[in-house]
């Protein structure tokens, strides 16, 4: 694996001067160090829009609808029911019992209330699950593309990112001498997410397998973030911690954000061994001291909605996939990376000669169209764009027109 | 100092069997470690309560009211506007205006939308500022006795924790000569509190120009927890920020749940220089991602309804702390530490002989009287209770009187 994917945890940082910062730690002026700045497309879109510029924004993985008035008014009534205080720091027994049920039904692995631990947000759960596998210094492998808070989480953890390089024509499904290529006596913990944000990849059974296989081998703790679960194009979900031996050093980060179009509420959750939760809750103790019990209520109440409300969520991007794939198959210009799940399509603007970020500069300014670059998301998906689905039907279609077009242009 | 109050960060756990969880992380495995068990006096109180037993539970530092309907009212409106998605994550720019205007109003000191990050609570905000402040292996020092959770945060952060002790003759406030003690080359912080959680304390200004001096001279973060600043019983709130050249080097701790009787709605903040605080913000991207909108909503307005709502919540505390003053001031019993803040009164009970656990035991299952011991704040409260003002008068005063009566009792 190529050198510069390899950080020391204690890498100087690379955004903010140091002169004016020395008392700052080490570590948190490093957090962000390194990354490419893809995210300046975001912000200029959001600024544009505001602007009154008719931008079709295609760079946030959030759904385009607002959480449910039903999951509100459950929110309202429990917090004018009085639930107001502190609440259970590992979650109320009603949540941890609703999400053991889901996360039994989905997988079929046996899970109890002492499994979960309810967190503000799969975020947190990331943060909180890496802070259980690791000690500073220790090394987490990841596959590349990747999560963009993911370095920086890991970081955050005093632990190093190591990147496992994937590729488009293998689907980017990381293959396992990369995994192996990356092991060092330091590695602690392995780090995967399927169905997948940025490729949309989920990952096959051999895949997982293989990422089983070296968990076991090399005795890492693998953290699963499957908060794209509900939304598996073909078949059905496939989680690690159902594989033989692999419920004991699996946490599974889940989340109610994408699922439930809840991302604003802030409610997610981490499945693990007994022992595991309850050390994390004690760490949640010490970060966050738990969630709104308003919120977990809201959170029980969606949950109670069952599958056929989480279906209904999914099915705008299960639709507009199907579409854009469909608007694509006729051309030869982009590649398309065949999304299997979650919110995204990857395209490949390789034949253009131009690396993504500048692909979607001159998408932006020329044509008013916002995408991410995906160097964003790691060296494994440069001279890709991720087109987020998260736009009205007509207005992804259009813009997937605009992007072929463009395309078409620049190739010499 | 003592040296058993000095810990290595790497210090063996002390609660957990080390062969069930070989694989977690020694940090979080050893978060917990050492500190005493007062909190089984609450859960047995709870439980008790919970059984039909008619228990005065005085172990509780949380508001003995729900959160305003008012404040409900607007988070309710906020949510079914649609302030349900991702929100800004240092905090929306009203919130962090109106938290930046509060602050400067009680501390004079200039306070812009750039020194304030939103945080999911006082603890979120504790936790990160001491991410901020220390590497791996720093040592943080911090009066004894201490709210609860200060070890155990510093742990998180990879740090130790070095406790300064204080006495109670000398009202609990530290001395110089004692922080100067503590110091070593690796200290690269030191925690207050005032208004204190336990002892009621309220720092002098002398205390505070001696943590400055002490803070500038050692080149420490000073980390200033304020979070029962509406609790100050005579005078003004004193901010250390304000003291000369310490706004440079201060990270306030900030908190609505006391003041604004918000506890469940997890909502804090941290205020800093503005380079600091945007260092901070990129931890809470990879901790929390943010709080939710319609709280931040919900606390801007809490904020809008000014001092006089502010007042109105901690009146409470302030007649029930002078009523049990009132109570005590006849009797040689027991010790009283005049309260000068917060919503606790601490009792001296070193005349029974008994350690405060052993007390507050027989005090519950004889009396039904549930207090803190004081060995559950560290090592200078031995011998002490900790009473919290949280209950309707008329119970906490008959309380107080059982406790003369059952110390009266004991002493030989
Ligand atoms: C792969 C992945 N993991 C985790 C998250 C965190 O989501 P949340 O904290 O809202 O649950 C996201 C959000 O975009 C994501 O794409
Ligand atoms: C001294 C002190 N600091 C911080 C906190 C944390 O409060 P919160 O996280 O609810 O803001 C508390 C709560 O009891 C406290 O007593």
């Amino acid at each position: 694996m190529p050198d510069n994917v390899r950080e020391a945890f204690d890498k100087p940082p690379g955004r903010v001067s140091l002169a004016a910062m020395t008392k700052l730690s080490k570590r948190i002026r490093g957090l962000t160090a390194g990354t490419g700045d893809g995210w300046s497309i975001h912000r200029r879109a959001v600024r544009l829009r505001a602007q009154g510029m008719p931008v079709i924004d295609l760079t946030v993985g959030e759904p385009d609808v607002r959480t449910d008035p039903e999951i509100l008014s459950a929110m309202d009534a429990a917090a004018r029911g009085g639930h107001t205080g502190y609440s259970a720091i590992p979650g109320t027994d009603a949540l941890r019992d609703a999400i053991a049920a889901r996360v039994e039904e989905r997988t079929g692995v046996r899970t109890a209330r002492g499994n979960v631990l309810v967190t503000p947000g799969g975020q947190s759960a990331l943060f909180s699950a890496l802070m259980a596998a690791t000690d500073p210094g220790a090394e987490v492998l990841f596959p590349d593309p990747f999560y963009a808070t993911y370095p920086g989480t890991i970081r955050a953890a005093s632990a190093a990112p190591v990147r496992v390089p994937t590729r488009a024509s293998g689907g980017f499904q990381p293959a396992e001498a990369f995994l192996r290529a990356g092991l060092t006596d330091r590695t602690s913990a392995m780090l995967v997410n399927s169905p997948n944000n940025p490729t949309g990849a989920v990952y096959s059974r051999a895949t997982f397998d293989a990422i089983a296989r070296v968990a076991r081998d090399a005795d890492l703790w693998l953290i699963s973030d499957e908060v794209y679960d509900t939304q598996v194009w073909s078949g059905d979900h496939l989680s690690p911690r159902a594989l033989p031996d692999m419920a004991d050093r699996t946490l599974v980060v889940g989340s109610m954000s994408k699922s439930h179009a809840m991302t604003g509420s802030r409610v997610g959750w981490l499945i693990g061994p007994e022992t595991a939760i309850d050390r994390i809750a004690d760490l949640s103790t010490h970060t966050t001291y738990g969630i709104p019990g308003f919120v977990q209520d809201a959170a029980l109440h969606a949950l109670s909605l069952g599958r056929a409300f989480e279906e209904r969520i999914a099915a705008p991007f299960r639709r507009r996939r199907d579409a854009c794939l469909a608007r694509l198959a006729g051309q030869q210009v982009v590649g398309v990376i065949p999304s299997g799940g979650a919110m995204y399509v990857m395209l490949d603007i390789r034949a253009t000669g131009l690396p993504g970020l500048d692909f979607a500069t001159r998408l932006l300014d020329h044509h008013h169209v916002a995408v991410m670059p995906g160097e964003s998301f790691g060296d494994a998906a440069a001279g890709h764009v991720r087109v987020a689905l998260t736009r009205p039907d007509h207005e992804l279609l259009a813009a997937i027109d605009t992007i072929v077009a463009l395309a078409g242009k620049m190739i010499p």
